[in-house]
């Protein structure tokens, strides 16, 4: 197949936004060549993340359609533009909605993956190198989504934006990987850092949280509090190792009390994966002073404001924040789905559901309603 | 000398707290022998820390009167009480306002120095074993100030609050390690940790923010840059190791603006030294995203309220705040005096003024005329 595409505009299915809110359409698109620096994937899973429903419900953002969606996925390299030398043809990889361009300053830091040139951006529907899309229909331009827009069985990706993944990982697996699986296993592995025996609150238990919790079972922590206004999530939770459950409903007062009760003092570490500004600051007062570290995860509205006394900061309770989990995604992700590859780490338990392509509206359903952690979308199907 | 005192009670002079805001009048106190866990210690050398003068003047709190002020000193031990083995007469010590009990959980914690047992105090004018003080005048009870009440030439401390050194070290120096300038030190060494060559904003540059830029300069960072409201700061600053300055006054913007554009995006680290919340935010808002650190050492108001776009959290800035800067006080301190014998540390320049016991009124109106760094007073004289 390579032999016969390469260079020439591809043909093939795409599942298109063509308005906020209504339902995707299966269309033809043409998929033009990759230009320099950039990769042509074909994409055989993609799953379905909240960022897509947030963009495609265009609340409080500036709406950008006809646009295609989509950013956890695994899929194969169909041809690579001028300038790729690390990819070729027939590598197998997640593409990732924030990049590393490998040069810029965050990327050659140890402690940051904001990279100048390719963090994500959800404003820009084009490409990076001439600010032009790769997706048309019958001439009409349709928009990329953060650099990605996987709901198509071809995609034109940023070479910065692939991680190269052991080929021999069930890339049904590992796609969900690309986002929120890693952001929440990151953010406790290697933001939160919890020891061996600590205590730890996870705030919000949808994929992302679950995905945090994940990380401290697998950090070897004691206790581990789920917090959430939706109790029907604790069932669920037990199986990636939540051990005792909050809902803040259920209380007269505030949670980070209850949760400093719990404890004798506080936890050791929490970590937020809501988006709630209030979830985000009672996560930040339950941490135990003197040591207690809390990591905030979920995107806030434009107009929140964080406010605490700051008597708890200087009570040595610490805030931090991350981005992807602070995974570098062309270096950090190949090791992320080695942990899957030797069993660290189980994923099959995210994956709640799977629909064929042609049902890709279902996957939205699910979300919607509450019932999926993730619905992995098979695109051969 | 011990052998005529131990277990008697001694007559000596003291400076006397008698009302807020008025002058110390020194008197004969009596000080009664040490009890279970505590020590009796000969002050020989105190300096005035800020904190002294807030509690002084008593604005915004319980005022608890009359008071024996004083917490940054050195002296040596006269006599110990039952159960203390760790120090015995003539050791050469500096009584701390903040204690290390060793059996806590922050006392074994590797990350936290607030001890649960010893942790300070303001409130509280007496000892801990039987609540009562060990100062009086003629019968009447004159009152602790933080453990420590080093304005008189005896006073007993809690064991837990009394960090043995290297009777080497001379005490007219070494004193002012007891609070201000170990704070600064230890909020850069211990707790924002900047890298060689790396940038950093110090707000506030009172003796505990000249402090921290030494700990700075110490680690090797190439740019310093000092923030202050007083320009008159700026001279002294470059004795240490500060290398450009920045007055918020001077400029049409937010602080952090203006750091952000002389510096690509924001310092690798900040510390804060002001107690100003306004400072607070703009240290904290000033650091690069992805990989700033910063650190809050100022003590805020009660009813200051810290606040931030959770954005600048989730762009990974990271915000700590320390006490004591991090120093276990037993532990460490006699460390911190080693790094001041082997010369990697000076303190003389921050010693800017020196009076006798008779004067001490004096160490107040230099410090409350913001012209003293330090001022060091004389118990023999
Ligand atoms: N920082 C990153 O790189 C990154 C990456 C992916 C996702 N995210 C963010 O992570 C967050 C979680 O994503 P998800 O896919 O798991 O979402 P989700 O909607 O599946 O789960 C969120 C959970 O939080 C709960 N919740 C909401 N408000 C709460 C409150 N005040 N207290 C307790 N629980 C509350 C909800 O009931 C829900 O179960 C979102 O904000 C998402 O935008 C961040
Ligand atoms: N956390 C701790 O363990 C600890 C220990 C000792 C002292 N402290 C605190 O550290 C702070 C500094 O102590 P110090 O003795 O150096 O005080 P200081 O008064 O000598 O110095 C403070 C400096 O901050 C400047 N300043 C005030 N508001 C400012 C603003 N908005 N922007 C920029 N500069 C501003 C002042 O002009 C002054 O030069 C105090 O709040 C003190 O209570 C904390
Ligand atoms: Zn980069
Ligand atoms: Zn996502
Ligand atoms: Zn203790
Ligand atoms: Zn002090």
């Amino acid at each position: 197949m390579p032999s016969t595409t390469v260079g020439q505009v591809i043909r093939c299915k795409a599942a298109v936004a063509w308005e906020a809110g209504k339902p995707l359409v299966i269309e033809e698109v043409e998929v033009a060549p990759p230009q320099a620096m950039e990769v042509r994937l074909k994409i055989l899973f993609t799953s379905l993340c909240h960022t897509d429903v947030y963009f495609w419900e265009a609340k409080g953002q500036t709406p950008l359609f006809p646009r295609i969606f989509g950013h956890e996925a695994g899929g194969i390299v169909e041809s690579v533009g001028e300038g790729v030398t690390d990819l070729e043809p027939g590598d197998h990889v997640l593409p990732v909605f924030t990049g590393e361009c490998k040069e810029c300053r965050h990327c050659k830091s140890e402690e940051s993956n904001m990279c100048d040139l390719l963090r994500i951006n959800t404003d820009r529907g084009v490409m990076l190198h001439d600010g032009k899309s790769r997706f048309s229909i019958n001439g009409q331009p349709i928009y990329h989504f953060v650099g990605t827009s996987t709901f198509s069985e071809y995609t034109v990706v940023h070479v910065g934006c692939v991680a190269k993944i052991n080929p021999a990982a069930p890339l049904d697996k590992v796609c969900v990987l690309s986002c929120g699986i890693s952001t929440g296993l990151g953010a406790t592995l290697n933001v939160a850092k919890p020891g061996k025996g600590s205590t730890v609150a996870i705030f919000g238990l949808g994929a992302v949280g679950l995905a945090a919790a994940e990380g401290a079972r697998m950090a070897g922590a004691s206790r581990i509090i789920g917090v959430d206004l939706n109790s029907k999530r604790f069932n669920e939770a037990k199986k990636f190792g939540v051990t005792e459950f909050v809902n803040p409903k259920d209380h007269g007062k505030p949670v980070q009390e209850v949760i400093a009760e719990m404890t004798g003092g506080g936890v050791d570490r929490s970590v937020e994966c809501t988006g709630n500004i209030n979830a985000m600051i009672s996560a930040y007062e339950c941490v135990h002073d003197g040591w207690g570290v809390a990591v905030l995860v979920g995107v806030p509205n434009k107009d929140d404001t964080f406010k605490t006394h700051p008597m708890n900061v200087l009570n040595e309770k610490t805030l931090k924040g991350t981005f992807f989990g602070n995974y570098k995604p062309r270096s950090d992700l190949p090791l992320v789905v080695e942990k899957y590859m030797n069993k660290e780490l189980q994923l099959e338990k995210f994956i709640t559901h799977e629909v064929p392509f042609s049902e890709i509206n279902k996957a939205f359903d699910y979300m919607l309603r509450g019932d999926s952690l993730r619905c992995v979308i098979r695109m051969d199907a």
